[in-house]
């Protein structure tokens, strides 16, 4: 095969796309990076639309990668070893890049929710601090057919390089947006008939339910302190995952996993 | 409070304890090595014993730290900026590092059984590749109170640093060992009366099981491949997790968090 012709990116590019590391930038220009052969083909191979991929950058020789962006050789641009350096997070770059769009912003939030439905799971992240529990939060939530994810402020952005790749490819398959005060939101829901359910070792052990509302918001708190004083205020069920065996030999769960057990929980039964 | 004081880390033990980061070095000297003040406190507070901890490494001036450490004064060294960044896997390192002893290994397997229970739960990772899964599923089976996790030897390894860290200090708490042929040990358990269930895209729903064994054996796969082909032939029991929602909009969940929904399941009922 022959390999696909690129053109060099240009240092105005580069110096554009290196700093979509940062959050401020990444939110100005509605941009974020990805890294890594199998995080950027997943994401290519779960486009909404054509335009949301911006470029793809690959490091000269990168024969398997080359071959993977064919279909959008228009977007393909070509990186020496300084230029992979300055875009890689690793030690150890496997010399593939891509700039995707953004999702468009959720303006008013009640966009996020389809009306129509009786059924509803919306998924809230008070303050989970690590990108790669966000990401795969996102993924899960993705999978259990979740209507969208609300992020508070101090939650770890999704667009975060860690997050994306925990995400594999389904950012873009759920609305997810951020808001100032996730109490406001959550009560917003409640005026449409939500209840809210949040994750707390206070809480009550899940099998005590025997049945769950068909709309609902499951809040994940923060991985060291949990829901936020004014959250818990707001729910309607505090719920904890029993842990088994003889004695607790652990302190709790992985967010990720008690968001996932519990997702599990709300929409199958 | 006066600062603890402390003896300045040797040349010799510098070299020896940087050497941790490959596992052929760990495997040999039957230590491993973590970082980070939440990692190293999560560990000491866990520790099956004293004589588990061989060493904690303090940057100077880590005020934080040497209050944290008081109670392991005599196994206290101080190092500089030099040594940590030799030490750390980070760009912007906490300054801090414990030298811990692995587990005592487990000789025979029958040993990481209890055979007085008529309950009882393994865990077994068919090549799962992920450091952070595998720290992740070993705290998950902590909290659900399984026997034994079996690692075969295409997983990564449990004393990687970023798997030390998943485990959030709970790495003593369950015996946990590698086989070279997972399908061997297997069969293994099955003499033992343990009823063998795999995760597996192929498998059946797994709501459409009413009922579970009181032994067995939960294997997870591959994050990439799923299960190999000489474990799914041994299963009792191929389980998938469904989806919810309108239709698949990503392929897989994380592997962590599958094989935290199916403990959930195989243990609360």
């Amino acid at each position: 095969m022959k390999p696909v012709a690129t053109t060099p990116l240009s240092k105005a590019k580069l110096q554009k796309y290196v700093k979509l590391h940062q959050k401020k930038f990444r939110d100005q220009e509605r941009l974020f990076l990805a890294e890594g052969l199998r995080t950027v083909r997943e994401l290519c191979l779960n486009l909404p639309s054509e335009e949301m991929l911006v470029a793809l950058l690959v490091r000269e020789g990168e024969a398997e990668v080359a071959r993977f962006a064919q279909p959008w050789k228009g977007k393909l641009f070509s990186i020496g070893e300084k230029e992979c350096a300055q875009l890689s997070e690793t030690a150890t770059s496997q010399g593939i890049f891509g700039v995707f769009r953004q999702q468009r912003p959720v303006e008013p939030a009640a966009e996020a929710v389809s009306a129509t439905s009786d059924k509803s799971l919306i998924v809230a992240l008070d303050d989970v601090q690590d990108p790669g529990n966000v990401g795969t939060i996102l993924r899960t939530a993705v999978w259990f057919g979740a209507d969208a994810l609300i992020c508070s402020t101090g939650t770890a952005d999704r667009y975060n390089a860690k997050a994306v790749r925990s995400c594999a490819g389904s950012i873009y398959a759920i609305r997810h947006y951020g808001v100032d005060r996730l109490e406001r939101e959550l009560l917003w829901f409640k005026k449409q008939g939500y209840s809210i359910t949040s994750s707390s070792l206070e809480g009550k052990d899940f099998r005590e339910f025997s049945s769950w509302p068909a709309k609902q918001v499951l809040v994940i708190g923060n991985e060291a302190n949990g829901i936020s004083e004014p959250v818990k205020a707001l729910a309607d069920r505090l719920v904890r995952i029993p842990h088994s065996g003889r004695s607790v030999r652990v302190e709790s769960l992985n967010a990720a996993v008690s968001a996932a057990i519990l997702m599990e929980r709300l929409v199958l039964s």
